[in-house]
């Protein structure tokens, strides 16, 4: 992509209304853009991110056996009304009428209408278990929603539903889907700790929090140091062993009965990017989901859930991947793999090894930013710097004169003159 | 993916509440659920094929260089006061009030926000002209919703918008998206036939939608019969020729102006798939949209917007191809490419050539659906047909005995006894 063409709208002052990093880099970068409170406009840098994003949770979703469907945005207050959950939820649900009066709300989750589908669709215990996903809008109507896209109203949340004919396979599910989100945070350069949780307005009996530490998160959590030891290396999660490392919410978390010890217990603030829950048959016995079993008996099913904000994952990375000239974005979520600098325009052999080495990366597969503006070279580095692709490829006159290239990784700052063929054979692995 | 834990409800009986082939195929192929009136679930064979489409508008509308964006689904009504549509567009705007007691909707279309983001975003001409495009949900509240998908309230919808300096510019890029929905609809074996059509809300000086032609279309057009003599074949098309062929929907044919010979004036009823308006500065200019030219001028910019009805889509094809026994996917779309049928799973022999030739095709990038269900052989082959996959690979006793498999292609019904080499070289091209 040609930054000329590109549309990045990036801004030269810090604005005022963001208080936390994260907000006040994405909204420079030209990546969201505000609608109104707490709804935002992803702008194309900004959606590059969400998607590959997107990508990494469906791919792990799909690798642990869970199958994705789409429900719709609104729901029928009719469903809600069958769980008990259309009065419980309060002012957080935006609800809604419709031109014949009827109730309908933006569904905050989904717990009820995937009851209401697998009533509708399954009959026997051979059709169990099974584990449904999608990604999809989601709407609470915060009271004060703020932190850009981290505390929103509209937001982008992945979340998958396990039906399971008894506990024992229950745990299987939860267990399945709490490895598969270690893994994908771990995909994303995230170390997220597992955290027991309050469940909160879901219900049930066993809830973990993903929390990524960050200054600027919400929730003050209590673990033990050997998260701190932990590696991202996630090919193989050993579940069992990382729930019992020790780690809580502060509502959660008794001092009195805190089993780690003081110079192993910990104090941070976490982000919170995902939450899973076990509930039983809290939703399935409410809603009358029942199955055949193998001798005719009736099984109300078991059932979990296990949400991801999608949305809010751009912000937490950028939390935990920054510093004072901008994003670090890691290579999986990059927008763009490459940012190609031309130092000088109007220097047909720069613009021609530029012309050359854009054909070159994209034959190869790899997505470059190739910024061909006419601007000076400091404004050039300082909005590669504040976007954060992960190399800089930078060609100008001297160089390109002494056949080199220079390669810059926004990681680390590390610079290096190359020749242009092992600058590609870098990037191109 | 294997048919045994594949989430895919098929119904044995038609739906009487369907009125439409589409409607029925799709519930009896377990595709799609309603959850409220005018209101779906996708569930996984549906959403795959919604997901194919996707791609193929996506890369229609990247490749015609438009650039993707991802506009919220709720909207500030303060937006749409300033064009003036919050009061006029009636009951089919869903009206919210969120717990401050602001007003907000649920987007019908996006010509008010793309504006708004265009006004703070640009200042000069230099950085027009572009296209914005989105792929989000919209809502409509229909007064009837009916015929499942096809005339739904929540729906999905590929809109962009262009902006330009000038009107010649602006001429270009409605051209250029015209060509773009030309090639996307042939992508998915669709003739689409554009047909001059009344602006509507949207207003504007032109605008064509795209017809497929079908029985049980919604719309009357009439044409003149070189568009039944049009080929597929979309990879350059002249659309100053297209343009002048005659075509148009019933309200604006006058049978004393139509140009057209009687004898070449045909009648057909035909499914919107797509709409393309060009409404010059009625946006922009409402809602103070200006650049500075080159001379330091204020230029106000002409503006199209390009809807494509996604969500529609996998109806429309269905309408445009299927027989007696189900749905028949143009391969483009097709949820899988191959159905594997083991005709006999208490066959030690079937099953092992089967799950070999899955393998085989998972290896060489094919999917298929792999029918491992203990099942009477015409109950799968009546699924097979039903679900409409392009290829079915069978798999029985007496062929392996032979060392042969059957291969039938779904859409002209022809089967072939191939040794399983033959089979996947055919399938694998």
């Amino acid at each position: 992509m040609r930054l000329s063409r590109f549309f990045l709208p990036t801004l030269k002052e810090t604005p005022a209304e963001a208080k936390i990093v994260s907000h006040r880099l994405m909204l420079r970068a030209g990546m969201i853009r505000q609608e109104s409170a707490g709804i935002y406009s992803w702008l194309p840098l900004g959606l590059r991110v969400l998607k590959n994003i997107e990508t990494i949770i469906r791919d792990e979703q799909d690798a642990a056996g869970a199958q994705e469907i789409l429900m719709p945005t609104i729901q029928s207050a009719d469903l809600w009304r069958e769980s008990g959950r259309y009065d419980d939820y309060g002012k957080e649900m935006l609800r809604i009428e419709d031109r014949h009066g009827r109730d309908l709300l933006y569904g905050p989750t989904n717990e009820e209408m995937v009851t209401s589908i697998l009533r509708d669709c399954i009959k026997s215990y051979k059709q169990l278990p099974v584990n449904l996903y999608h990604i999809q809008w989601k709407f609470r109507d915060e009271v004060r929603p703020r932190f850009g896209i981290m505390r929103c109203r509209e937001f982008l949340m992945k979340d998958a539903y396990s039906f399971d004919l008894d506990l024992e396979g229950a745990k299987r599910s939860y267990d399945n889907m709490f490895a598969a989100y270690l893994r994908t945070f771990a995909r994303m350069g995230l170390k997220a700790v597992p955290v027991r949780a309050d469940p909160g307005a879901i219900g049930g009996d066993m809830s973990h929090e993903f929390h990524i530490l960050a200054e600027t998160g919400e929730s003050a959590i209590f673990y033990d140091a050997a998260y701190d030891e932990m590696t991202l290396d996630m090919d193989n999660p050993d579940v069992a062993a990382l729930q019992s490392i020790y780690a809580a919410e502060e509502e959660l978390h008794d001092p009195e009965k805190c089993p780690v010890a003081d110079d192993r217990l910990k104090q941070a603030r976490g982000i919170e990017v995902g939450h899973i829950f076990f509930f039983g048959t809290k939703y399935s016995a409410a809603m009358g989901l029942v199955v055949d079993g193998p001798g005719g008996e009736r099984i109300t099913p078991e059932m979990g859930s296990y949400g991801i904000g999608v949305s809010r994952l751009p912000a937490a990375i950028i939390e935990a991947s920054h510093d004072e000239n901008g994003i670090i974005w890691p290579d999986s979520v990059a927008p763009f793999a490459v940012g190609l600098v031309n130092l000088k325009v109007s220097d047909e052999a720069c613009v021609s090894q530029c012309d050359d080495i854009y054909d070159r990366l994209r034959d190869a597969g790899i997505e470059a930013l190739y910024d061909d503006r006419d601007e000076r070279p400091g404004a050039k580095f300082a909005d590669m710097d504040l976007i954060g692709l992960p190399w800089q490829l930078v060609v100008g006159p001297r160089g390109v004169a002494a056949g080199t290239v220079e390669l810059k990784r926004r990681a680390g700052g590390e610079k290096e003159e190359l020749s242009l063929d092992s600058a590609l054979e870098k990037l191109t692995g």
